[in-house]
């Protein structure tokens, strides 16, 4: 990427101040807003961001010909609607948001003349919140997903991926919104749904000292972020809601062959995921 | 321990072989029998084992005065009907199971006057299965949950603490048959149950390459045993039911919050969900 461009990072919290860090790092020009103060001044602290602002921030927007949204889906929307008009032309835009459907098109629409949004996902996200623990993020063994429209141009998806080359990430993948939507549904969603229901069923923490690896692992990621998680479940509810399902059919066939004593109705459903989990490992 | 006796570990499969490699290293006499010969020869050639037979094993049996019983549930009921009344008086005698009620109380039945059966679970297992892969088992993060009935003496419990300790394991519990029945229904096999049910809801093997750590920690028991699980299942089936029933109630009421875009609801799931994970992090 050119080291002329001035990257502005949007949301200077967990991922916004891992991609401020790594890019200054790198010698880029960044520049930061937040509506919390101390976030930026954190930033400005830590030399992840040369110029930051949580109000007034008109000459950085303007300023910026390169933008990352680091914000949740609904506040990108809402800021993309109130301040849009300030970008310059040529600016290119990209975003962190873990659901894309119901927000790349509106966030394309709202944008002016000459100013491309194009949408990616870094899958890295942490149990943890907030620009303090930005440095425990690690982008090298992670996905990043490339998202565009037919709005957006070769230039623009060519960009994004240099930025994921730039950020470090370990795959780098072209979805449509609805593919990306799908499969974060199942890989994803899903799963922090489960750890999360686990933990809601019943009070078992006097098991604590009896858990091993297999329970440690499944639930590690009920330790969620209530405010984005519940965004996130939100815009991909009916994903979501189709992989529970799915997903709730399987266990009350489990169920059924259990409670007729049904012994080779469940080695074969073990066997079944021994076979597929099997296409998880090799990569 | 005393270590002028002799142990004789019944079933030299996964655990079987490890309980022997580590005892033979510890410098006890170890001899083992299994109904696979080549299983009785890697032991044999490992030196986990002094002498071993897959037949004919009469002899070894009642020249042992401590024992190990390594196999299935089904098998231990069965081997103990058919060959308990060859222990000699004074033998103390335990297993690996991973369930409990049903399986203590007839083995103490069935043997003769003056040998003792002291049940207890290693929780140590892994994906992997025979004495081929004994070698990568790891007692030293892992629990150790003694059982007793009140059929057992002191002593018995003494020392199948001592041989807990010697083993290395991290963690020496005692509980009931029923609580420990009870235990495992919700910290192991219900996640294994979830796993499972992961994997056999949809063929979704394709997206294997977006999956990130949570989705591969979730999933990672899928890969299972499935004679080995069958068995484990329908022995604690009422427990294990009723623990997939308060599961997918807490499932069902997520996905009732979230069709009706009920966000604060979500969001109070998470915060339950957080703040109960964070007892299985304090140990």
């Amino acid at each position: 990427m050119d080291r002329s461009h001035t990257f502005l990072i949007v949301g200077l919290g967990l991922l916004g101040g891992k991609y401020a860090q790594v890019l200054s790092g790198k010698g880029y020009r960044v520049t930061g807003i937040d509506t919390d103060e101390s976030a930026v001044a954190y930033a400005l602290e830590k030399e992840y961001i040369c110029a930051g602002a949580a109000r007034d921030f008109e000459a950085l927007v303007q300023s910026a010909d390169r933008v990352i949204f680091a914000v949740y889906p609904t506040a990108l929307l809402e800021w993309v609607g109130r301040y849009g008009s300030l970008f310059a032309p040529g600016t290119l835009i990209t975003d962190v948001s873990g659901v894309k459907r119901g927000v790349v098109g509106p966030v394309q629409a709202a944008l002016p003349e000459g100013v491309e949004f194009i949408a990616s996902h870094p899958m890295a996200g942490r149990e943890t919140s907030g620009i303090t623990h930005s440095a425990e993020v690690d982008f090298a063994p992670a996905n990043f997903i490339i998202t565009p429209t037919e709005q957006n141009t070769p230039a623009a998806i060519d960009w994004c991926r240099d930025l994921a080359r730039a950020l470090g990430f370990a795959r780098i993948s072209v979805l449509s919104p609805a593919e990306h939507d799908r499969m974060i549904g199942y890989v994803s969603q899903l799963c922090h749904a489960i750890a999360v229901c686990l933990m809601c069923a019943s009070d078992n923490t006097e098991l604590a000292r009896y858990t091993g690896d297999s329970f440690r692992d499944l639930t590690r990621i009920a330790r969620i972020n209530d405010k984005m998680w519940a965004e996130l479940f939100l815009w991909n509810k009916d994903n979501l809601i189709g992989e529970i399902d799915m997903f709730s059919a399987s266990l009350a066939e489990l169920r059924a062959r259990l409670a007729d004593g049904d012994r080779a109705g469940l080695e074969e459903m073990f066997r079944l995921s021994t076979k597929r989990r099997e296409a998880f490992d090799k990569k």
